[in-house]
């Protein structure tokens, strides 16, 4: 494979270019794009103009670059993630419509929860989380049903520690994270109230594919009051019905 | 740039591959990903291996290979249509509610319409589009809302002959089209009357930014009955209530 003389790839410094896009910067211009992507100005100008040409990158008229609408298509239309957004999401409508509280559904990426589709309940209370976002896992009640059924390897990498501290209710300690995933496993929910936002709690329960293995966390985020925990059963509910809707979901893989 | 002996860079090379996966198309074994994308077996292979270890792809148990979730996340965050979308969705989920209607936006790539979201109602009249896929400009009701509004040079590249005719209603014909634009134009919105489906018909109205041009179209798809065009307000004042929530809108550049 054609390389540049530091050794990497052109292919890899076209991937670089791409991720150096993110939700704080959505456009950037070819220096900054230089700077982010740890490349010479001349070499990003050159592979900008060619991921221009394939409509992976776009200029808008003051010249800065942002990602292609075309690479969002073809990333959209066969996403891993695709059939189970849509088996997921008109359960997801329903549920915030009876609950009138924000839903969200998340899958474990190394030591982090990513979420895949969240929806919104107006003026319910505060939560972190967007879209193709992630939060670390031993914080949220998404990233600790993840982990409990995850292989003791994942949990081993994931339960280290030096764990970010959110609020005091935030577990860090792997002693004690390792406790509170038995007793997920145990109830088949975690409830973690204050554990990012003192004023919010999260309830989540996994998500089984047709062979029983747990391919997401599908969670509900409700004030931090003392009926939290009566919303565990509509969840769990919830959470079958997408279920029997996957026809053929494919698991994330890593 | 480092280039292959066919004088193609590594860089396309890669593009290729993972333009190689579609809708239908979303794991493929490295073979089929090298007749896809026209490349050797043993160039796709390399460059398969080093889009998985940048997490653009992934391989299943079963070695086949699909998208990465992390390029999904990667896309997704930093999205040109991040903002759109979700300016757009409670209202089009709003509009669902009362309609019990499909809803859906879109915007213009080159002479076809592509959809960036769409709120399902179970059971409702038939419907081809799926989020990240595309139909004729000319035979569909946004497509011609966006033709309507695009510069005339646009038009001219969309209204070709040898148009394609999906059911009788279709309009085909360059002469017929520029005058369905300019009365789109005039009325507003545009009403087609089973263009795709003969028991479907497709009302939409421009989606306009701030500086008023129209970057989306918003369409309700409705049974072609008599009662279709009294449906026309309420999705202008949808668009109106979408466009007011988009406190920045970053209009998709081509």
């Amino acid at each position: 494979m054609p390389r540049a003389s530091t050794g990497e790839s052109v292919l890899s410094r076209g991937i670089r270019i791409i991720e150096s896009f993110d939700g704080a910067h959505e456009s950037l211009s070819v220096s900054e794009i230089a700077t982010r992507a740890g490349l010479h100005v001349a070499t990003a100008s050159r592979l900008v103009e060619e991921l221009v040409q394939h409509g992976w990158l776009a200029r808008d008229p003051g010249r800065r670059v942002h990602l292609g609408i075309h690479l969002w298509e073809v990333v959209t239309r066969a996403a891993p993630t695709r059939s189970l957004r849509e088996a997921a999401l008109p359960v997801m409508e329903d549920l915030r419509k009876v609950m009138g509280h924000h839903v969200q559904l998340a899958v474990l990426e190394a030591a982090e929860v990513l979420f895949l589709e969240r929806v919104e309940a107006p003026g319910a209370v505060v939560n972190f989380s967007r879209i193709a976002e992630r939060l670390p896992a031993h914080a949220s009640s998404a990233g600790l049903v993840l982990l409990a059924y995850a292989s003791p390897e994942r949990q081993e990498r994931a339960l280290v520690s030096g764990l970010e501290k959110f609020t005091d209710a935030t577990l860090t300690d792997p002693v004690s994270l390792r406790r509170t995933l038995a007793e997920v496993r145990r109830q088949g929910y975690a409830l973690l109230r204050g554990h990012i936002h003192e004023d919010a709690a999260g309830i989540s329960v996994p998500l089984r594919s047709l062979d029983g293995s747990v391919v997401a966390a599908l969670s509900l985020i409700v004030p931090n009051d003392r009926a939290a925990l009566a919303r565990v059963p509509i969840l769990q509910a919830a959470a079958l019905t997408i279920a029997r809707s996957m026809a053929v979901v494919a698991p994330p893989s890593h």
